[in-house]
């Protein structure tokens, strides 16, 4: 039934986010796979990039970056900034992206990204092909058109995407939300008495 | 157009992965968001957990544990083994999920999960609510079923899930494959001609 194979980064689906480091002239963006929330209190995350990108030394020396959620609509600009290098082109003119200010960090953010997570470094591990930036973060812009009257996210709007072996993906059917499982069952007892 | 937010783990969407850790009578299964690939080379992943939950002795004693991949069908046993404690219900039993060995660790797996990721801990870093868990991917088995003719893994058929905002996702609409950013610029050119 199952074939053994060695180990490999099987891990999916996974995020793909636009890294956005640096800012006016040395403003570039890196699309990362390998990302992930690390703590929730203080809120922290990671991102794993190999030494060799350019943006590696512009994280590296300024020590903060942005990770920004990308829409389906832009998943050409979201391949075409992990396959292109930053010292060959300006990404942000070439994908038409927008540069913004971020709030909490002196880094250039990617305004067409609904949301937004400014990030400051906290500790970087050299962990073979990749070095992990393990990050506070600091604080998350959001679009408007993504928060109700009551000031709740309404992130199924915000036609996110996802990556698994090679792939981008949008999201798919609902399957059930956090607590369904018990909920469920708790419902069904109930109509059985 | 933006709200400025303090930080939060608003990165979506994320994994949602179900963990086995422990063997025999021990053995339980936890459903986790924050993990990711931490390097490629060699393949290493992280996981991130409370200290106050059940797994997290388990694994930080064992020093191994499993990433089982669940498929949209498994999506009530995903969530159920997220929100209740293995001290209080045998998971297994209770989701009728079977327990399998690891090929390369002393620790059990889901084997009805088609991919398993058998990690073995190298670094344990205690980051406020979570603790991270960097773990070598020593090796992964793949449902027989989601290989093809030429050893090809064909992970579109595995029926994977995500995890956005509190909910949970199927996979959408294929968007596109890594590089297609570039293939379809020099395939435009060439009509132009």
């Amino acid at each position: 039934m199952k074939q053994t194979w060695k180990g490999s980064t099987l891990l999916a689906p996974v995020p793909s986010v636009m890294v956005s480091c640096g800012r006016g002239d040395t403003a570039n963006i890196i699309t990362i796979g390998w990302v992930g929330i690390a703590a929730s209190h203080p809120p922290k995350l990671y991102i794993s990039v190999r030494p060799e990108r350019y943006s590696f030394n512009i994280i590296k020396e300024s020590g903060v970056f942005c990770v920004n959620l990308p829409t389906a609509e832009m998943a050409t600009a979201l391949d075409f900034c992990g396959v292109k290098s930053g010292k060959d082109i300006d990404k942000f003119a070439h994908c038409r992206l927008t540069k913004a200010d971020c709030v909490n960090i002196d880094c250039v953010a990617i305004e067409e990204c609904p949301i937004n997570l400014e990030c400051k470094v906290a500790q970087v591990l050299d962990l073979g092909s990749h070095h992990m930036f393990l990050a506070d973060i600091l604080g998350v812009t959001v679009d408007e058109s993504l928060v109700d009257d009551k000031g709740r996210l309404m992130l199924e709007k915000a036609n996110l995407v996802t990556y698994a072996h090679g792939d981008y993906f949008g999201l798919g059917k609902k399957l059930g939300d956090f607590g369904f499982s018990i909920r469920k069952r708790k419902n069904l007892k109930r109509n059985r008495k």
